[in-house]
């Protein structure tokens, strides 16, 4: 069945006490730059730094308003989905157990512990699957997985929602891809609030599952970790939900690492704030889309989040791009 | 003659068409670990990303409003002053000419370009001295200097009095001393909307002409270019307006480099904001002012701006802090 603005809606109206209504941020130097309107809906202001609060208080608000209460909840993330489980659970005071790989950074296993949640560490990322599964299957548990469930399609659809409602007419919207729960709820919102609007999905080259399924049709999984300095767009493969949203997408975009990395650079010195390199994917799909339109363009960028070790940071500033400022011509 | 609220008042009243009424952030989880509230004034997000735009706006439409409007406007400064002065001077399309050290970030020269002044280059910050005292006697002609200026203070001050209007009651305001413009103008703005808060001014140890100034009962200047991150910070000395202000602080810290790094990580992180290691500084005079603290305080911080370029990311993020989460007992 398919999710339509309705249920969009309805995640907004749950989770709205427990999130913070992100601000959307201009760059006035940028749209002079580029000649076209840039909005930045900027999630790196969420709650845990990142989108994904949005889709497990989605999912939680819902078990609680259908009766469904768990005695627990559980999860399996290396990332951002480890500490927003954990901090969606604590709001009901539900315990929680996160199965995280120990390779997770420090950072994000003590946010997680921090927001109350039992963390359980093992060797890999398989082995995280294997006990994750294990421990849904005992009585009262509920399992929440980062993006194939409709509720957290939903949440994450609540950026979007927010920021369409604030900035129509808008002529497209970009998102990053992991698993591709973010740009499946971005897509139901913007169909159902702004039909005219283009959706478009960006992805990392070197990481470009999500671009190979659609090309052939079915989930392509990646076959090894990927190369990339997006640790959010790392994910092996999308789900059999988001995939049939990521399939009504307008347009996708792969891109280089250094392009990436030039926008993390860029963006952060234009907006000022903090930003994951995921997020900065959508910004070159933007440039890349901008190229293409022959009349002035509003676009809205969905900054998906902020939270990065000190490896991550070395990393994006080991070389300098801010010598080169961006143009649509380069 | 003592400046008062009324005349930051007025600066607010001047300026607040061109600026931006910049957002006050907090982290609970900051708040958590050090058993106090702490308000983040962030003016990262003020146009030309610094709290300078204030003063230099303040001092234009001063100029305007007294009827002094001048052909052309100059001023000397490697840095914020430099985009605030251009900024500040073409919302009143008044030509401006900023003198600038060739070893100025290529970002900064860019962006005062950008704002429409004429930049002139030279090798010695002695040499740009000397170029705009000579261009400062053509007819016509207002040099803005970057702090020694009682308009220049007034809008520094009303970053601590938008902050103070929102937060009251507050226990203690901090901000870091450079040439002492953004301190006078706090402690004014306090002074007068909050008499019983503590005012408190933090350098970098390893620039502390003012601590040195303070203590000696003169103006010390620096005898060279002083080995400190926090390039906001760096003046060679306070001016003779604003050490007049600095006399009246409550406290003052000085701050070794690694503690200043140190919060510039976990503020960056924290907050989910770009900011220069600069505006750490007063953090951890925070920290160490709270330490001394028996009962639970509300403090306000002015994060001061957020322009760095690529070497000073790299110098800010080469080694791991974060691994290290804050506490006021190490």
């Amino acid at each position: 069945m398919q999710l339509t603005l309705q249920d969009i809606q309805a995640a907004k109206k749950r989770i709205a006490p427990y999130i913070n209504q992100t601000p959307i941020l201009t760059s006035s130097l940028l749209n002079e730059w580029l000649g076209h309107e840039v909005f930045f809906k900027c999630e790196n202001f969420q709650k845990i730094g990142a989108f994904k609060a949005r889709g497990g208080l989605s999912t939680v608000t819902w078990l609680m308003e259908t009766g469904q209460q768990p005695k627990q909840i559980v999860a399996n993330s290396s990332g951002n989905h480890a500490q927003a489980v954990a901090y969606a659970a604590r709001q009901f005071d539900i315990p929680a157990t996160i199965f995280m790989p120990e390779y997770s950074s420090q950072i994000k296993i003590r946010a997680t512990q921090g927001y109350g949640a039992k963390v359980v560490l093992s060797a890999t990322r398989d082995e995280t699957d294997a006990l994750v599964r294990e421990a849904a299957k005992e009585a009262g548990t509920y399992w929440i997985p980062p993006f194939n469930h409709e509720q957290v399609i939903c949440g994450q659809g609540t950026a979007a929602y927010e920021a369409l409602s604030e900035l129509e007419p808008i002529d497209a919207v970009f998102a990053p891809c992991g698993g591709g729960g973010l740009l499946s709820g971005t897509l139901i919102a913007t169909r159902g609030l702004s039909p005219k609007s283009q959706v478009v999905g960006v992805e990392p080259l070197n990481a470009n599952d999500a671009a190979e399924s659609l090309r052939k049709g079915s989930i392509q999984r990646l076959t090894g970790i990927p190369n990339t300095l997006a640790d959010g767009a790392m994910t092996m493969a999308v789900g059999e939900l988001t995939f049939e949203y990521l399939k009504q997408l307008d347009q996708f975009y792969e891109v280089e690492e250094e392009a990436m990395i030039y926008w993390t650079q860029w963006l952060s010195h234009l907006l000022k704030i903090r930003l994951e390199p995921t997020c900065a994917l959508p910004m070159e799909g933007v440039r890349q889309w901008l190229k293409t339109q022959t009349t002035k363009q509003r676009v809205l960028v969905i900054i998906s989040g902020g939270n990065m070790d000190q490896p991550t940071m070395q990393k994006i500033w080991a070389r300098d791009y801010l010598q080169r400022p961006p143009t649509l011509v380069a």
